[in-house]
């Protein structure tokens, strides 16, 4: 008999060898239907695992993470016996869980047509009706490899595990037979809910010289009625994209001459981040901040002090060839080693520190073709970057106002509701990718864990996640489709001062190497801006909206009253337009509304005869007459403020 | 006998065969004494040239640029004959005239030391008493091999004309012989006045992998109060050379480790450039613009498109190699096709245009290293660019426009009475250097004529100096060493819209090209900070100082008080810094001086307890006592206004 120590501490006594499955059983018929894997210890298992001693078990359902990739993993099987079933010469690829679903890749003559997608769907009905048991197995590599001998891709895998000496596993369901290491559903009547949402061509391996497949995308739920939440959940997140409204409200476009992750900022991007930019710096200088303005490129013996050449040069645009070249150039991946030139340009005192230096600064990474996304994923940025160059007892106390910066920040533009901490250290198992030694290491991170804990924040942890020379505290924000990217981070650098040879008189004067706050503020513009078109879905805060209000006469006889009302606004310092077009007044208003313009100033012969505007809001509609000054005042009070509404 | 028609017009005859030097004796002796070349109709002569036919004579003086070229050049064979006498076993290179002087490069053991100069300089002023004439003589090429067989450098050149078919030209003075062709004074009386002002290492042809020669420069001329009024204005030079005020001001430095032309604008300069950049954005949001912001890097695909790749490659880094890469990108040398992409992300109609783009744009040169300047010639820039996408009828006044814009930027920060303009038009003896047929260009100059003429300004003009696309409107300012450089441009191109297939739909619905106006409105920033620099000599404008009030509490006891003045003037968006070192008053009010601070409050215990503030202004010193109020509202006043005081 063993002891398996359930969810809540309750303890129960099973024979050894029992199954998960049969555990879940006894456990109760509702947890058993929805048991999608298993827990022991740390180990997330298959449902089939045998238990042979002492434990901690827990039954992971659809709600749990793992539990949900389980439930998708089967329902790719699904589908690949689907086409096992409609299309037997096709080729299998592999087929895992992702964010949201799950894919199959496949080999086929031509790739698949929406009709046959649907043929797909029903024959998959079928194979869920038919409630097929998952049965798993496990092979010795020379079987494995004559059992998957018409399978070139299946192959391909067995070959890579064949060395190490391991068996391979397999799970079967009926007349369907895949490699793979599960876990699984225990049979494909679990799977009530899907829909295959899209095909796409991929690289077999995402590498570009080899077989291109056939993709296709699916997703899955217990419920019909999670399956169209999420579906319609998806359509909205499409509206809100800032991929797709981004463009069609002529924010940003694309170029394919000029090419992939170099997004061209239309005139209302522009305006937005130039409003954000100046947000930023007058709000750092206001903080004590100094602005600097340092070059978007330096020869590699920067990076080569900097670290930069060895931990990071496969992301940088370099100029030149080492072997034959004097001088090679790479653009900056960052700013730092820049601005440190900024501190060595005299020798400095403890009186100069804290010394805050702010950027508005480009940056470039080489990101490859595939990683490209819209303004999130790109090979172009302009960051509002920044070093504090601190003495070690300023540490905790520059810290703290750099992480409320940040959160001042977030919380002006409407973004803080949004934010999760993340405490991102090194990755104990794979020192080579850090600078500095185990010791300093864990100085630092013990360091910054105990100004985290002072700062009474909540935060997760993650290894493997610092930068090369220091601990990080990542904000973490989550766009629309829910896939989360860090927009700022404060970092504390113990490496790089001495490097460059960074020291300042101390009060008893002697020099000192200073401690380096690596940090953000707003983050990447592009990516704000992104992030807020979506929040937002195009009607950000007024105070940023490139259009503030627009001037609509209702026909050309108010054509001239119109343009003294739009001068009068400019000179207010509100961006105004007018749309004197020979168009009609709801049409108009019509479109200022899809272009989320918060104010609409509708003009007719009433209005000019009395002296008064009617004003239209985006989000309250009519807002009824008042005096041009009255509305001014209620316009500048809302930019002023910048008032989210 | 022959006519000679001087200058007014006079006409003298001579017998044919007499020289320019007899005929200057003839018209006077003060003439005489004065020439130092002649111009026979278009040609520059030496004054022993002998008159042959009916001409067109000036008689050149050092107040002629070609005169003064004479007189240096003349006193570079006075130093070589120097260097000759003192020092046989030097090896004779080149020796011109320069901008402001001459040089000689000399090839000896070891480079001149000062006194090796003062040594010189001394046997210079023998050579000159001892008055000896220079005389012309011709060799054939073999004679002028074995005449010059002990001087490497001289034979080099002589063998570079020897296949030319023409004879050689030497000048003698005494015992001194050099490989030139003039023109010459008649004798070393004439160098009056002269001075080595320096010695320096230089490559032979500038090429560093040939000998490193000594090069040793000097100025002359005919009187000894224009040589020290001369040295006395390079000495002013050099104080407001922004080269070394602007890195003693901290405003900018530089960093080997990034490399030249790269320069890094330490906090000073970068807020003097924000300052800048916001004027310039806001006064072209005024003035209808849309602002951009478009990639700094392309693929070459689109370079290829636009020309840059045929007509500016070797000015550009490139990143990649077309023989290995499946994509070549470069950074922008220029903005024109980025700023295109705007236009032509959706179709546009007659109603769309003008479309005035601006963008503060970062442009990168591939500047070789030796060229490289401060400030002024750097590899990485920001630039005020922007494009003007018109109708053919709204080219004029629209052209216009820009030119009104730009004198409006230079107006306002000052340097509009330093401008010059130039029309600068295509060569048409290169051709291969231009886009488009003679035809187009000949209409586009017309055009431009035409309209510079319409506005009624001055303007020189420059053939050789055009865009590859079109012709230009130069704005030309002079730096504190008297050197030109183009500040401001505004050109017209009827080539790049065709290229990349810009049109619009017309007022009858055909679909036409329409013109651009490439220009910038204060130029490049980096560029007229360094001009701003020179002639402020660091004390800019108020509006755009880094620091524009420091407060000088007396002791400790007013640090307090000091503290909330120096709020009170932040909060009135007054740049303040405090002063609250242990150090004497006159201490801090000289260093703030030296630092050109606007406006210096120093607060003592009676300014307090009368509740006024002491205010001294960096150029008129003390202003007596007033209400702090007073002072703010005087110094919004100032920055309000822009003024320049």
């Amino acid at each position: 008999m063993i002891k398996v120590t359930l969810k809540g501490g309750v303890v129960k006594e099973y024979e050894a060898g029992i199954s998960v499955l049969e555990i879940a059983k006894d456990l109760g018929a509702g947890l058993y239907k929805a048991a999608c894997a298993a827990k022991i210890g740390d180990k997330v298992v298959d449902l089939r695992t045998p238990v042979t001693e002492d434990c901690e078990l827990a039954i992971l359902t659809f709600d749990d993470e793992q539990g949900k990739k389980a439930f998708w993993h089967t329902a790719s099987h699904v589908l690949a016996q689907a086409v096992k079933r409609l299309f037997p010469s096709a080729k299998f690829a592999i087929g895992p869980a992702i964010d949201g679903g799950f894919y199959y890749d496949f080999d086929v003559e031509k790739p698949f047509t929406a009709e046959d997608l649907l043929k797909i769907e029903a024959e998959m009905k079928k194979i869920v009706k038919e409630g097929i048991p998952l049965e798993r197995f496990e092979l010795e590599p020379a079987d494995a490899l004559e059992l998957m001998k018409d399978e070139p891709f299946k192959l391909e895998l067995i070959q890579e595990h064949a060395g190490k000496g391991e068996k391979i596993s397999f799970f079967k369901q009926g007349d369907f037979t895949d490699l793979c290491a599960g876990p699984h559903l225990p049979d494909t009547s679990r799977i009530k809910a899907f829909k295959l949402t899209s095909s796409t061509g991929a690289y077999w391996r995402g590498d570009s010289k080899k077989a291109m497949l056939c993709r296709v995308y699916g997703t899955a739920f217990p419920k019909a009625s999670e399956l169209e939440a999420h579906l319609t959940a998806i359509e909205e997140a499409k509206k809100r994209d800032h991929n797709k409204i981004g463009r069609e409200l002529e924010y940003f476009t694309t170029s394919d001459m000029i090419g992939q992750g170099l997004p061209i900022m239309l005139p209302k991007g522009a305006r937005v981040i130039q409003q954000l930019q100046r947000f930023v710096e007058d709000e750092e200088e206001r903080r004590g901040y100094l602005l600097t303005k340092t070059p978007l490129m330096a020869k590699s013996d920067l990076y080569k002090v900097s670290g930069h050449w060895d931990h990071y040069k496969d992301g940088m645009f370099v100029l030149g060839d080492e072997e034959k070249d004097d001088e090679v150039f790479a653009l900056r991946p960052m700013t730092c080693p820049f601005q440190y030139q900024v501190f060595l340009n005299r020798m400095r005192s403890y009186r100069d520190l804290p010394m805050r230096l702010g950027e508005t600064s480009t940056l470039f990474r080489n990101e490859s073709s595939g990683e490209m996304h819209g303004l999130i994923r790109v090979r172009q940025f302009t960051i509002s970057e920044g070093h504090l160059i601190v003495r070690p007892e300023q540490l905790e106390e520059e810290f703290r106002g750099c992480v409320e910066l940040a959160n001042f920040m977030l919380e002006t533009v409407g973004l803080k509701e949004d934010a999760s901490y993340r405490f991102s250290k090194w990755d104990p198992n794979n020192k080579d990718k850090y600078e500095g030694t185990t010791e300093q290491w864990e100085t630092a991170q013990a360091q910054m864990r105990k100004i985290l804990d002072h700062l009474g924040m909540e935060y997760t942890e993650e290894e493997g996640e610092a930068a090369f020379y220091g601990p990080k505290l990542d904000i973490q924000l989550k766009n629309v489709h829910g896939k989360e990217d860090t927009a700022i981070t404060v970092q504390i650098d113990m490496m790089l001062a001495k490097k460059f040879g960074m020291e300042y008189v101390d009060t008893d004067g002697s020099k000192t190497t200073p401690y380096i706050i690596h940090r953000t503020s707003l983050g990447c513009y592009e990516r704000t801006l992104a992030l807020l078109i979506e929040k937002y879905a195009g009607a950000l805060p007024m105070w940023m909206m490139p259009t503030q209000v627009e001037v609509l006469p209702i026909g050309e006889r108010q054509h001239e009253a119109a343009k003294e009302i739009v001068a009068k606004l400019k000179a207010a310092g509100i961006r105004t337009e007018l749309d004197d077009r020979n168009e009609k007044i709801g049409y108009k208003i019509r479109e200022a509304q899809m272009e989320k313009t918060p104010y609409m100033i509708v003009l007719g012969d009433k209005e000019i005869e009395n002296n008064v505007v009617a004003v239209r809001n985006r989000k309250e509609g009519d807002m009824g007459t008042m005096s041009l000054d009255a509305f001014i005042a209620l316009a500048k009070e809302e930019i002023e403020t910048k008032a989210i509404k």
